[in-house]
């Protein structure tokens, strides 16, 4: 085993050129095995297994400085840098991240999660590294998906300045999470059956014959014409039009390729992009049959790819994409916005259907929700489903373009709360703080799978923007029969005692059910309300279980700031009602990658720490009213 | 007069050719006189008369759509559309705004105001257009510095498989406010001078004879063939690459190769950008000489250009210009960078002493954002200075590139808090709360000139992400002496008695004082802090205040959700402290154009309102008490 020499970076150093393909093969089983048994990105490892040997063949780390966007490619740069036995305990609870991070090693140059930053990053790098005189190799490593990010764009058209070095590995395999879209997806179509060293002359001088003779109307023909060149000569123009040297295209499955080209690229004085073709799922037949399936997979058997724990109940995704489709059968105004999540966000369904109402902008959320408010602007009724997290990339647009003009804009957030294993990048803990301090937003969260069928059904008839917020997994198929029409601004009271009130926001109503049920054991009455509404905020009901009780407790999985509780509290605070608030949510602080259920604990937001905290609260609530 | 014909949409339609030239004259004079008088934005407004009035004669409104990207430049349209009379009140509180505006005029198809959105919006309508069988044209104009924006390039991105018309006109007048950046401005460079009908077949004949023979090492060789190509034979090949039709450059100040350019981009069924070449300030001298000054300008001496009233105070942003140079002398470490605004965030002194450290990375706040902590990350001590609502585009990357890896970036938030006559778009009322919810940034805010350099000083020796955040306008000179060290999460007092305690957040705190005073007046005895850190709260503070204190008032411009006053709130209830908290702060609501002191009072910000309000509860809390 070539694995077991490498045990830190710079190991691979030692190895000779025709040792490091059996290492690729080692370190492909390597992958398919422990992910087979964890759970973990796949496709997109598979693919840079070769592309990432050359790398830490070419370049020596930490000294320099690998940044890898999005991350989740980042699993052979942990095996080559010292992390191999991390990968029994892959994005579990303290074990090791799914993507790069600072704290886990001084070869991680940059954290990475979210789409398109590398570029940006790295040249924060090379701009510091020139400043104070220092000397290293900066590398960005950017899929084609992510180059459709508007960020990246931004960072290439400011690197295009630098006199020094910059590598930018474009990852080209032809896809981002799912499939492709748009017009630098169409161009490296084009750039990928370029020949870069032949057919240039030949090609020109074809293309010079059908030039037409200057004249009016003839705009048409030139373009094509232009286009006959552009094909023929100039692969790459597009990024040296920007003034980004282009290498390209080249093989990322030869390693001796890939070396000559980092070496190469090093020798450019600028910005140098190299477009590298590799396959997603490389070497694993299942994977490279659908790649869109491995991207992020569960445990699964490896002589079939077939999932080992099947999904037996529905996802809230599950029921969105239902729902939404069923909703599109009736009102044709319908029409549904994916930033490159057709899969993930369930709107394939709808996109099979009812493909003309099917929008996928690319990795692009800030232009999605403008171009959502423009079709509103223009009559439809858009609903852009969307990761909780991702969406912050938007939260410019949902001040500015859709609630300043209050369109009818519906925001599935999907992933919001604890996501898990992906970890703190990932988590949607600040949807309903961001959301909830747009004006003319309105934010809705079911509390079980029904729920959420009703509430989208709402929203869709809503004439302003609403936002529904629901978590990744399992949907709750509890309280089926608790389904009194959504009404708007409107909570819905499920148990009615005195005493203590949980008011719960969306699906931490099942934690939720079960804390009062804990309380109710002790011996304390115990009133439970779903919010539904949490903006705007229910402010009769507060005004109702004040009578009754002397603790209201709220419980979301958001950060405390700007979310329910605090509007509660400062509904309680303005109009004196003398009850007494308290806020479950999450710290004010990142949270990192494991199971929910772990990490609810962690964070006390697990029914027996609620129990607990809530029944101490009421304790001390009543011994200080005893002393008065 | 012309002028006086077009009373409403359309009857611009009525002119013969001859006149438009006239009418042209006749707007430019109008606003300049009017401009002269209210202030407002003038350059960009001059630069694009005749584009306006040749898309107003080709096209018909309200059927037609136009949509100006950031919309500054739209006084021509809004002339040509019966808003004449509007001008008077420009921008004044009740009266016309500065931007189109939906509830304005069914002319104006989309709300804008910040960078870039114009495409996104414009494909939005294309796409519901032609889902709804209806038929019309959408047009939208972009500048050349709103290209930089990354929003733009995502919407392109999209609307390159478009089968139908969609028109796209690229303003381009060599800069965005101040002086154009990047990749994308230096390529608009070279097609400008490029000669769209001529030269074609001699440009590339030259260039095949410098085309090299296949061998290695030939990179170099090839790119300066292809750029040599690139110049002579494809203006345009950067969009045509990514699928939209090039047509241009037009010279933007000829009304009948405009309207002739219109009628060609109407036929085109795909999208289309029409490049239009346009100076901004035409036809004023002192906005030709100097259109940076005239972007956005106060009444001025029309002989002379000159402002009339001069300003005599320094402002926040003369504070900050003068420290951040003085710190750039002695800390090598210290970088600055600037999203498009270094005239606008006082940035370019320090340009001018420390060209190497300054960084404007066009209108990009994105990528500014995570570009600063890749320099951060790389050793450096990044000061982003930014405009507070700007800044909203940079929320994501704030919390997962800044705030997650806890990097030394300083963000120096300008025109935060109410911004006065540019209205909902530029309020800058949100940071507070988007800022405060993220985990490891530090938000602390001045009261006055003096403390901005301390806060300043500090920020930049501090270990972790710092937001500084301070308004538009002159910088309170008043409490010179109170200029205690700042201490990390500590907040100041400045007058301590008891009953009601005053908590004012940075600048409000000129208001806070006023209030105080006030209520002193009427009887009451008032402690004034001020809080100097919004986050994290100084919780010692209120534990101390409650001791004395029946009453604690928190007053920040920004809005109540998430901001200061619910952190003290939540602290207090919390606590079970027993002190009543009153949050002043903003609606929960955009709020219009007009002078700060206006919309203040308005929103009943002002020291009075605030005086009443503030007795108001103390006296019911008083009664309360008694009854109890």
């Amino acid at each position: 085993m070539l694995l077991e020499r490498i045990e830190k970076e710079n190991d691979i150093k030692e190895l000779n050129m025709e040792e490091l393909d059996q290492l690729a093969g080692e370190i492909r089983e390597f992958l398919i095995q422990k992910i087979s048994l964890t759970g973990g990105h796949l496709a997109s490892n598979l693919g840079v297994v070769e592309l990432t040997i050359a790398m830490h063949r070419v370049f020596t780390l930490p000294k320099d400085k690998m940044i890898w966007d999005v991350g989740h490619q980042s699993y052979t740069h942990k095996i080559l840098t010292g992390r191999r036995a991390g990968f029994d305990a892959l994005r579990k609870y303290g074990g090791m991240s799914g993507f790069p991070k600072r704290k886990e090693s001084p070869c991680d140059a940059f954290d990475t999660g979210h789409s398109s930053t590398s570029i940006s990053a790295g040249l924060g790098y090379v701009e510091a590294r020139d400043l104070k005189g220092e000397d290293y190799s900066v590398i960005s490593v950017i899929g084609d998906g992510a180059m459709t990010g508007g960020m990246a764009y931004e960072a290439l058209n400011n690197a295009a300045h630098l006199k020094t070095n910059f590598i930018i590995v474009l990852n080209d395999n032809y896809m981002s999470i799912s499939e492709n879209v748009g017009g630098m997806s169409n161009y490296l179509a084009q750039l990928r059956t370029a020949d870069f060293y032949t057919g240039l002359k030949k090609g020109v001088t074809n293309a010079l014959h059908k030039i037409p003779t200057v004249g009016d109307h003839m705009i048409e023909q030139i373009r094509r014409t232009k286009s006959s060149i552009k094909q023929l000569v100039v692969p790459g123009m597009l990024f040296e039009d920007m003034g980004i040297t282009y290498l390209g295209p080249i093989p990322g499955h030869d390693i001796g390729m890939l070396c000559r080209a980092f070496r190469e690229a090093k020798k450019v004085e600028g910005p140098v992009l190299l477009h590298v073709l590799t396959q997603k799922g490389k070497g694993y037949a299942p994977a490279e049959k659908d790649p869109s399936r491995f991207h992020g997979t569960g445990p699964f058997d490896i002589s079939t790819g077939e999932p080992l724990q099947k999904a037996s109940k529905d996802t809230y995704t599950d029921i969105f994409s239902k729902v939404i489709c069923d909703i599109g059968k009736h009102d044709p105004n319908v029409a549904v916005i994916t930033a490159a999540m057709a899969d993930g966000t369930g709107l394939s369904a709808f996109a099979r259907y009812f493909p003309k109402r099917f929008f996928d902008v690319g990795i692009a959320e800030g232009h999605g929700v403008t171009f959502a408010a423009g079709l509103a602007a223009g009559g439809m009724h858009p609903v852009f489903a969307v990761y909780s997290s991702f969406l912050q990339r938007g939260y410019d647009q949902l001040i500015h373009d859709v609630g300043l003009q209050n369109l009818p804009v519906v925001l599935a957030v999907d992933r919001a709360g604890l996501v898990g294993s992906d970890g703190e990048t990932h988590q949607g803990i600040f949807d309903l703080s961001y959301l909830g301090g747009i004006p003319n937003m309105t934010v809705i969260s079911p509390k079980n799978r029904w729920e959420l069928a009703d509430m989208l059904r709402f929203a869709v008839q809503f004439d302003g923007p609403v936002a529904i917020r629901y978590p990744r997994g399992t949907a709750y198929d509890g309280y089926e029969k608790y389904r009194a029409p959504i009404c708007y601004g409107k909570s819905e009271v499920i148990y009615e005692e005195e005493g203590i009130a949980l008011i719960s926001v969306g699906h931490m109503f099942e934690e939720a059910e079960k804390t009062r049920r804990a309380i109710k054991k002790i011996g304390y009455n115990c009133s439970l309300i779903n919010a539904r509404f949490v903006k705007p905020l229910d402010g009769e009901m507060i005004d109702e279980l004040s009578k009754t009780h002397r603790l209201i407790v709220t419980i979301e999985e958001n950060i405390l700031c700007g979310g329910f509780g605090e509007r509660v509290s400062d509904y309680v605070l303005k109009n004196h009602i003398p009850v007494q608030v308290l806020s479950l949510a999450l710290p004010d602080d990142y949270i990192e990658h494991g199971s929910v259920d772990l990490l609810r604990r962690e964070v006390l937001l697990d029914a027996d720490s609620m129990t607990k905290r809530i029944v101490t609260e009421y304790v001390q609530l009543q011994q200080e009213e005893e002393r008065k």
